[in-house]
């Protein structure tokens, strides 16, 4: 299933796209003048095809899983906050509902490794470990096996979606101490020394974010992971809502359906995916610019520029959330303006 | 009208802030997590003095009018572009109206001085000078009472709406030229030079626009406009759209609203409206980073941070209405999410 996703993920079109600046540059505007506006009304065009992209059934899947690595005092909140917050996300009642709700979107929350019994809750039960990923300081997160099985969930969960009408999707996560593996991660697919890479996450006191360095180096050192092989990292400093993250990405490439990425956890998923599939690449769609040092080192590696500069780190997916206001605009632009010749004069090429 | 406005405007109420301040911290996340989101709903408290802000009847105000040092060669786009685009937005075609349709918010253009007869179209007409402003290169662009007269109206226009139920409003323009006087005016009150502030506005060909702040520079010595006086740099320097956005600023502060600032000539006119009552610095909320150099200028000058970095230059009000949506997450983040006595957890203070 990961095979035939992987294979069904194309370049954007680039017909579309040349089609797409046509109608952007004839907009009644001087050339260029709306920025990233242009930019992304004319990749949406690439990813779906078509001059007239949708952003229906806007949604924001949210991975939920705890983390092994937890019992090295890398986080502060306590564990069951997992467990608890995918909870109320169901119920409305968390950071990215609220811009969610303010967006017209709707919020997914699955369980792919909460350790607790989640039955009778909203969230969606797609449990890979039961009890969360292994510690990665001690050995593996988890087995290639299960690595894989968390990527097919997240194309499963971006497919089902699609196949209820979604044509815009955003990725999101709960899972305590999830900053640690994917600080693991950055720092292995970008070459970058943990200590450049780790910040305080869910504010970790500053005295203790050497310590989480540390963790995340040993780690690094005794797993190995080989650089150049998404799943491997994924399985062995990754952790389960990351690998559901990048499963989504991939689940969305694969279906010509645009994915925006959240903060730094979103780019951790966005590595492993873009190692597993360079083509995804194309598919991303960039929204805030997180606090945590990595994330400015994960969005140059992957080229991509956040225009929302908020001072957000709380992750969830609420990044992606404020992202859909800005991609409904782009849309709305080319719908709504009038081209020059419609509109009665005309301007001067830019120079 | 003009000083009763300027005896209306309040500072923001502090006791409301700490309310709101303590609300936000109490809403389960890591405290501070939200960044921004956060700090424009203890500002949208402070300013409508309510820990439950309202977003109410959103609305861009336009000003519209020519520009005498249009003359000068400073713009590329034909004048009679700034009628015809009046005209257009009455009728939803352009980019501030696309981007208003996709917040929900209404677009009002007012003519202070568009140099053509615009009866019968759906501007509204407030005509200060019929022909637009004088050349600034040549004279004072208007006279003090006209400056008054086009704050005021400014004024009148933002209390309308305010009366008509407007609880957030942005501000636009449309003026070919208009970058001119904005550049004089970010230059003298900032105290920068010219050479710094100007950059190419609408397109202007990188080999002009040495012109163009040489056009400035000459402007400002012949005019000597009293740095600390906002009436005086407006009539000496300025234009009447900017007048009449300085005179929104001004009527919304004097009423409680906040006041979204659009991009580099909604700046000068801030730094305009600041200049009057220092007072109104508090109802700002910048939108967009626009990429006129002078905008990062006047931003660092009213020590606004503003949060979109789309690469946008093409003003109207566009910034302003992409920032609706930020400023509507803001409050339905207090809306919507829980506090730590409801959701189940609490978690340690940030240090």
């Amino acid at each position: 299933m990961l095979e035939r996703a992987i294979q069904d993920i194309k370049p954007l079109c680039d017909k579309t796209m040349k089609q797409a600046q046509k109608r952007v540059d004839n907009l009644i505007k001087p050339e260029g003048s709306l920025g990233k506006l242009e930019s992304y009304y004319v990749q949406l065009c690439g990813i779906q095809r078509t001059v007239k992209p949708s952003t229906a059934n806007k949604a924001v899947i949210v991975m939920a899983s705890d983390h092994g690595v937890f019992e090295e005092g890398v986080a502060v909140s306590p564990r069951p906050v997992t467990m608890v917050q995918a909870i109320n996300m169901t119920r409305g009642l968390t950071g990215v509902c609220a811009l969610s709700k303010a967006a017209g979107a709707e919020v997914v929350v699955v369980d792919v490794g909460i350790d607790a019994d989640m039955s009778g809750t909203g969230v969606i039960d797609r449990k890979i470990m039961p009890h969360g990923s292994n510690n990665l300081a001690k050995g593996p997160a988890m087995t290639r096996q299960e690595a894989i099985k968390v990527l097919e969930t997240g194309i499963e969960m971006a497919h089902e979606k699609i196949d209820q009408g979604s044509r815009l999707i955003g990725i999101g996560e709960m899972g305590i101490a999830n900053t640690t593996p994917s600080s693991a991660i950055v720092s292995v697919i970008t070459g970058t020394d943990p200590s450049i890479v780790t910040g305080p996450g869910a504010n970790l006191p500053k005295a203790q974010v050497g310590h989480k360095a540390n963790v995340i180096k040993r780690s690094i050192a005794l797993n190995c992971p080989n650089r150049e092989d998404g799943v491997d990292i994924l399985s062995k400093v990754g952790g389960l809502d990351i690998g559901g993250m990048a499963g989504i990405i991939l689940g969305c490439a694969s279906r010509q359906v645009p994915v925006i990425i959240d903060g730094f956890i979103a780019l951790a998923a966005a590595l492993i995916a873009v190692k597993i599939s360079p083509q995804v690449r194309g598919y991303l769609i960039p929204s805030h610019r997180s606090m945590e040092p990595g994330a400015r080192i994960a969005s140059k590696f992957l080229e991509l520029d956040p225009p929302l500069a908020m001072d957000m780190r709380l992750g969830e997916g609420t990044g992606a959330a404020l992202m859909f206001g800005i991609l409904e605009a782009a849309v709305q632009m080319e719908q709504h303006m009038v081209s020059f010749d419609e509109g009665g004069f005309t301007l001067p090429p830019a120079k």
